[in-house]
């Protein structure tokens, strides 16, 4: 992918203030890995009764550090453990030199870290299909091992970028039987974008202790409402990880508060939607929700047909409110629908009644919404109670800009 | 959809000759649907004895023409018959009042030809929502009626054309027990293409006698390996239909023939291919083949799954031999892979082999293959003998630009 550096117009104003979480450090380094004058890798630190869930992609071609990951979420938790990421090469589709980097760099992390090999993950983005140096990989961990800081997630989140125009990183602190608890998040993610189970890089931590069966589900559950629920370009990454540690530090139990869950799906949800607003080349930022689906699984296809047809996302590009082309998406999605039940809305505009032109439509005020930056589109089925909320941007030159020239 | 009216640069150099088929004859007129300045509806009418086959999109939302078309399939050959088609609107979406505009169109025609209603088929393309002017049409069937040419085919293509940049024909002549049987067709198409089940509009005419069934088994057969091969933007219209016409009046029996299913497959895919290089933007035509995998099915879903990938679809653009997303295409698409016997080539270079970089690959040899204007995509999954062959083109800037209009 390209290297247009121009920050999305979507961005938020700034990278925002993450509370510390006790029992996390960081460190990162200028490994040199593929990208020069900029830091791509980060180790973090985790004290021992960390305990850590992860859901990552189902793409059958997956990274061998995937692999890895997959191998090792579920063990044990009485030992401390390790996170350690790099970006500009993301060791996919790289044979058995893709396992080998990885247990060279995951027993470099051990033997410095003087913790299980078994309790260090890693994570690789960039290109696939070349092999990962690892050398100048595991030449920087001692050095990152020595300069951890409790306050380095936010040069963490700008060590793990590739085509990201700005580091992400969202938060939560709740209160817990009277007790601070807190929640902080990292994420990558611009281009080949349509997670199918986790997405992109995404690294969560919280002081709260959770039980690992308890953070495992709690964690897949939310990755269906947020990251699966976005799109880019519908394209899947061969990386995808997501990794959320609980170091217990704070010594509150949060196996079984609703309002930890909560906290966990607004951080998730935040960085899900940064990960749509720097999407590659985008301009605008688009909410569809389904309702009236014949289920919520039939909901989300059809959202999720909306979200990638690239005539709609050109038609929010040239802020036309084309609806015949939502009406086109729900048709071919496969999910169920009635024709003569469909209602269609842009932002608070019903443009579609009951499977026909809204006989107060208004072209006018339709055309107005799409001139915003968050354009909204809803759905009704008018068929059952199903419902989605997915989550994408519009498709512009921009998008072809950077991903028609020549691998950078 | 946009104006753009640049001839494709993938476009054949001409229109082809088509030969005459008895028993078919044809009129255009400019009714001022939507267009102004140009002929906008065609009709053609088949003598009694005809048998008509046909298939359509599988859409949910499809139009009420597609609805008509299908209820009418399979019936009785023994009147005469007639197809008309209008641009300019697709009557889809539009409720109540499309169906009224089909039966004021379809009963003008039937009064006017002196034939049932049941045998005139109706397809409309354009605009989705917008009520059909049908008045507009049926003022002008006396006229079609009564000027009718066998020779008037050239005239047919043009007039169903919408966004495309040149009208599409092609035609087999084969001899069958010493006598000649002559198949030729049309088509338009070139944006919303991903047909799944017939595509855009086509229709093709033979002087062969074939049995109603059989000519429907044949061209529902013959869908399945070209137009639904295709794609240019993975998105389905709402008013695919691909009607196939046998007049008989060659006395020639074609029922058992497997030269004429041979020479059908060829016209077809002739068709399909024009669309693919009238694609919205398309500077590339590109061939995905794909082989070794677990079932033909599989096949044909990872070729679709390369051909819709907007990532491969710029690169190629940009004259990437960008494979690692190939890999992800693959990855990504559902079906079975194993990732360590996966090859891919690009023309005739072996880009990656037995999950890796091929030993001998030369970026230099592959790069060149990405400049000619067609390029091949080669993919053995390395795990059974399913096979598949798509079409797709590229993603450029062009498509941005057309569909990133205000709706023209």
């Amino acid at each position: 992918m390209g290297t247009i550096t121009k920050v999305s117009p979507l961005a938020p104003a700034a990278f925002p203030e993450l509370p510390v979480i006790d029992g996390v450090s960081f460190a990162t380094a200028a490994a040199g890995v593929k990208y020069q004058g900029r830091t791509d890798v980060m180790l973090a630190r985790l004290i021992p009764g960390t305990t850590i869930a992860g859901v990552f992609t189902r793409s059958k071609t997956r990274s061998a550090p995937v692999l890895d990951c997959q191998s090792k979420i579920g063990g044990a938790s009485d030992a401390g453990a390790a996170i350690l990421v790099n970006s500009g090469n993301s060791n996919a589709f790289t044979g058995r030199s893709g396992v080998e980097a990885v247990a060279a760099i995951t027993k470099a992390v051990a033997d410095t870290c003087d913790i299980p090999q078994t309790r260090v993950f890693t994570s690789s983005t960039g290109v696939i299909g070349e092999p990962l140096p690892f050398d100048r990989v595991t030449a920087v961990i001692g050095d990152l091992a020595a300069h951890q800081q409790t306050t380095g997630i936010s040069a963490a989140a700008k060590a793990i970028m590739t085509t990201d125009t700005f580091p992400k990183g969202a938060s939560a602190t709740i209160e817990i039987d009277g007790k601070t608890v807190s929640i902080a998040g990292i994420a990558k993610g611009s281009g080949m974008i349509a997670p199918d189970m986790a997405t992109m890089l995404v690294y969560i931590f919280t002081d709260a202790k959770v039980e690992q069966s308890t953070l495992q589900e709690m964690v897949s559950a939310q990755t269906d409402k947020t990251f699966n629920c976005i799109t880019v370009d519908s394209d899947t990454s061969t990386s995808d990880s997501l990794i959320l540690a609980a170091t217990g530090a704070s010594g509150v139990d949060a196996t079984n508060s609703p309002a930890f869950r909560q906290a966990l799906h607004g951080v998730m949800l935040d960085l899900a939607h940064q990960v749509v607003r720097d999407g590659e080349g985008a301009s605008k930022f688009v909410e569809i929700v389904v309702t009236g689906a014949a289920s919520d699984a039939d909901a989300k296809v059809h959202g999720m047909a909306i979200a990638n047809s690239p005539l709609i996302k050109t038609a929010i590009a040239g802020e036309d409110p084309n609806w015949g082309r939502v009406v086109m998406a729900i048709g071919k999605s496969g999910a169920d629908a009635d024709r003569d039940r469909l209602s269609i809305r842009f932002g608070d505009v019903q443009v579609a009644k009951d499977g026909w032109r809204s006989p107060d439509y208004s072209e006018e005020a339709a055309a107005a919404h799409m001139k915003g930056e968050n354009i909204q589109i809803g759905v009704d089925l008018g068929i059952g109670s199903g419902t989605a909320t997915v989550w994408t941007c519009d498709l512009t030159h921009g998008y072809i800009e950077i991903n028609a020239d020549y691998r950078s």
